[in-house]
């Protein structure tokens, strides 16, 4: 491709670096990197408080390509902590605002306790129905990112492009506050995906590269960095370009092996290196 | 359901029993546990040879609900062995005619090498673009299988029931040839699931219950049997049956805890009783 992708372009999710590494740690580590943007985790938000945060990651020159990770109606509380669906999505929109972050991520939250995927997904849309004019009111807005179908039972049940853009044009026909996340780990499988991007136009509100390692051994902690598998994030993000996108390109891993490495720097420099070659 | 399942109405999946239980062994356990057909593997068949597999089956009473599986025209070579994806097929079709299978089931194959899954799922419909001739002139089906989208890259990148449909339909407008085979556990997660069912209309070739455990911890051996977890076998029954399903509905899973048992009759026992009474 002839137009490279460029260090002022990239932003790094925290989780990258490792699930407990400390946003001031991860901060520092992007910046040094040369990242131009960082993806914080709402529990590392709040374990400092939004203002702080807001405060570190904007005097290290950094912008917030989005905040991780809200909405879990499917299954009524986040995973891990078991943090209601509705406080914390409440929170997680007032602490955008506070960081100026392009948008709140939204992955539904899992099937719940009635095993019924089609009524997790009507609760999901209810949700977000209910969150909308706090979004509007604080000037938020919302990215619905489907996630691997892998994960639909117990993480994330909006498991398409399409259907998460059916969900944002329903809850929201203008366009202002909801939109869709495209990850290449995630969406890379869809058979028609060039055309499931395109139909989300300016819908598009974050785009995450990763890869699909072949073979993967874990439904949740074996993601590649991009050039490590057959996700082909470069023709993802050439697919979202051409559907108008230009916002930063944010590297989102969760991988064990990258993990144990115990370095930030040394992460980030990896996913910087690897965004630039294959992102 | 007011029409419950009824045991001359299900079939066994050789596989479902373990990797390694031979045919006969097989066909014994599913006959005494009041299977009316069984799902045969390939490479089981040829163990013995198709007149012999086919005369004992018939002996025991059962039919053919398909023959598993074939066609890795994505990769180019059957996992397991490698086994040359042309030569495999064209074997299978051959087999199959000797069996009076109702369908050969097709799953794809992974990525390949490339690692472009587009060309791969371009390879396998020139594949079976190739192999329509032998099938029609055998007499035999070739059910497209949409696998999860979690094997994609490394088993079958036929991904959903839309994608099988349209390549059916591309291959084989009349329907007499190629149809769809529709998998629970492949597909529950489809947003659209119903809708996408009823589009196959009379193209369904093959029915497989089977169930998605929460959580899932391995991405190929932890299914559950029907009533296990997460994905509605019995609604996914319902939509088949809408868009005039009416062949046998099969009993599928790989499952390490299930193999373990070692017992071909209790774990043909236990799939039955799973199938009446979730599926």
């Amino acid at each position: 491709m002839s137009d490279a992708l460029q260090p002022e372009q990239v932003s790094l999710n925290q989780r990258t670096l490792g699930p407990d590494v400390d946003l001031r740690t991860a901060v520092e580590a992007a910046a040094r990197a040369g990242f131009r943007g960082i993806a914080p985790w709402r529990e590392h938000v709040t374990a400092i408080g939004a203002p702080a945060a807001a405060r570190l990651i904007r005097d290290a020159g950094l912008r917030v390509s989005g905040l991780c990770r809200s909405g879990f109606f499917g299954d009524g509380a986040r995973p891990d902590d078991g943090l209601d669906a509705m406080t914390e999505m409440e929170g997680a929109i007032d602490d955008a605002a506070t960081l100026d972050a392009a948008t709140v991520v939204v992955t539904g939250g899992g099937v719940g306790a009635d095993g019924d995927i089609a009524a997790a997904r009507a609760r999901v849309e209810d949700g977000l129905a209910a969150v909308a004019g706090r979004a509007r009111a604080a000037g938020v807005r919302i990215a619905l990112e489907p996630l691997h179908p892998m994960v639909a039972a117990d993480r994330g049940c909006i498991s398409t492009i399409d259907f998460a853009r059916g969900l944002a044009e329903r809850l929201d026909p203008a366009g202002d506050i909801f939109g869709v996340a495209v990850d290449a780990y995630h969406v890379w499988w869809e058979p028609d995906l060039e055309a499931a991007v395109a139909r989300c136009g300016d819908r598009i509100q974050a785009l995450h590269i990763c890869d699909w390692r072949v073979p993967t051994r874990d439904l949740l902690l074996d993601r590649g960095l991009p050039g490590d598998g057959v996700a082909q994030p470069r023709r993802l993000r050439k697919f979202a370009k051409n559907a108008s996108y230009d916002g930063l390109v944010e590297v989102e891993t969760f991988q064990r092996e990258l993990w144990a490495l115990g370095d930030p720097d040394e992460i980030a420099r990896q996913a910087m290196a690897a965004a630039l070659a294959y992102g």
